[in-house]
């Protein structure tokens, strides 16, 4: 599976942006380690999903690019595919949750693909999207599970250890685990001793309670203020996850908020819920961390900021 | 002037952030320019302000260090000093307006800097600085008009072009002038042909009046929602602006506002109102940019986020 990355990075490293990596003279105080930032959520289309986005459409036939592609995603997923799509000039229709941030729901469709509303279970999502590809022979590209989506996912952290060198040990979000299972193949391909450490909302521990069953154990409709880690594993991160992830730790929703408000505040980066979720597992000093170099993995940051806009410009003197 | 700003850049290179130049594929397409980003929301204390107050303190006698300094500011030439201070161990006065932003009082008080506070008036801010020195011996260093101040401000543009090489044009804010003239001298110094354009909000428009009159023309209390930029030219700033700046141009508080969200939307940046008035410049459409390599500074990220994340903790399902 390492070579996939490397293969996928060579395919996409022209296209992609090379994300800056970011530390905090506040956080490494606060931790007595050395952290780094490895910043997707200047990723473009906001999140590192463009990656495997464009590194699963790269592959396909001609014929499946002539007759389009189908995702179903709450959001970075869809955005990253309508995106890679579009540069490709490949048909896209995104099957969303109809509680998808609408944010993410316009940027979608400003990439010029159609989208299909389903409810917010995950088994309607994915019903929705078979039914269309049935119907009209897209090709499905799952926003986790695909082989070549986790493979672009792990370029992420093949570009961040590449940069920085070698780490203690990594954190990461988990929600379908692609993320999670390209960083922890790319990290250890690069430096076998790396410890990788997957990070979940308490709200949405389908992966913490798999690994430790040994078998997947879906959720439906997990409420977390982390929209994008939503989604439970599938037999492919499953597998790669069980035999390459050191830890799964767990995060409550008000530890996530924090460390969200953090990076705003002292790191200046606007940073989705799911995108703050690593620093959150950091930050609950469930892992032990001596004065290690720490890799943070920040996935995205696709949030709402209207509201605030909103309010911002009632302020305003004409 | 400009071998000011070089000095300074070596003796405050060390401690300094060196911020990172980012670029939006969507504003190139928007402008048909290649635009460039400085962005010193990422320096340390959230503002290039701190690049002048290190380099004027560092330039004080053992005597001045033992006694002390005081300034006025509204917020982020505050926080800069308060830190500069407490880093070299001398003890900071900061005379603020009561209606500075509470998240940049916090700041400033949470570098250990004692807090003064003054009404809203620059008259009143100076004449309460003033009273402290002669009663203290403090060192008065100006927020703006202080060489030392103006060349550290001008290591921001010293440090960029070093970086991205000659620009055609370079967009910078301007409050009280410090970060506007070291640019100006910096930019020009390096690549004397670089048009350098000063960009103000109309309801503080002091620049591009006593530009065009030939004599500072002071505002009193001027309402704009960049508050770092409120207060008016000094004599240094005024002279070394007239003769080394090409251009002011003037931008509605909407306009601000659009510059800002733009900014958070798309490029995932922390910008306060005062620092995204160089890019509401840009999309002013008042400078023809034809398809030019165009530098904006973004100055700073201090902006008060504290109702938003309220908000959001009240989203969270416990």
């Amino acid at each position: 599976m390492f070579n996939r990355v490397v293969e996928a990075y060579e395919r996409i490293r022209k296209v992609v942006n090379r994300t800056p990596v970011m530390t905090s003279s506040t956080l490494d105080m606060m931790t007595g380690a050395m952290c780094f930032f490895k910043c997707e959520n200047f990723q473009k289309a906001g999140a590192f999903k463009f990656r495997g986005a464009y590194n699963a459409l790269s592959q396909l036939s001609p014929r499946q690019k002539e007759k389009g592609v189908i995702t179903h995603s709450s959001g970075n997923h869809a955005q990253a595919l309508a995106l890679a799509a579009k540069l490709m000039d490949i048909k896209a229709v995104i099957v969303m949750p109809e509680n998808a941030p609408k944010v993410k729901v316009a940027a979608t469709k400003g990439y010029g693909a159609e989208v299909v509303f389903c409810s917010s279970s995950p088994r309607d999502r994915e019903g929705v999207a078979q039914a269309l590809v049935e119907r009209f022979g897209y090709a499905l590209i799952h926003p986790s599970n695909d082989l070549e989506i986790i493979a672009g996912a792990g370029t992420v952290a093949f570009e961040f250890l590449k940069e920085v060198g070698e780490l203690d040990v990594v954190f990461c979000p988990v929600g379908g685990g692609g993320l999670l299972s390209g960083t922890a193949v790319a990290a250890k391909g690069l430096f076998p001793a790396v410890k990788v450490i997957g990070v979940e909302p308490q709200n949405a521990d389908d992966a913490y309670r798999s690994l430790k069953v040994g078998r997947i154990l879906p959720m439906e409709d997990p409420d977390t203020i982390a929209d994008g880690l939503r989604s439970s594993l599938g037999s492919n991160t499953f597998r790669i996850i069980r035999e390459n992830v050191d830890e799964i730790v767990t995060v409550s929703e008000g530890e996530i908020v924090d460390a969200m408000q953090f990076l705003w505040e002292r790191m200046k980066l606007v940073v989705e819920p799911s995108g703050a979720v690593s620093l959150a597992g950091v930050l609950s000093g469930q892992v032990d961390l001596g004065s290690e170099r720490v890799g943070i993995i920040i996935s995205g940051g696709n949030v709402d900021v209207t509201d605030f806009f909103i309010r911002l410009r009632r302020r305003i003197v004409a």
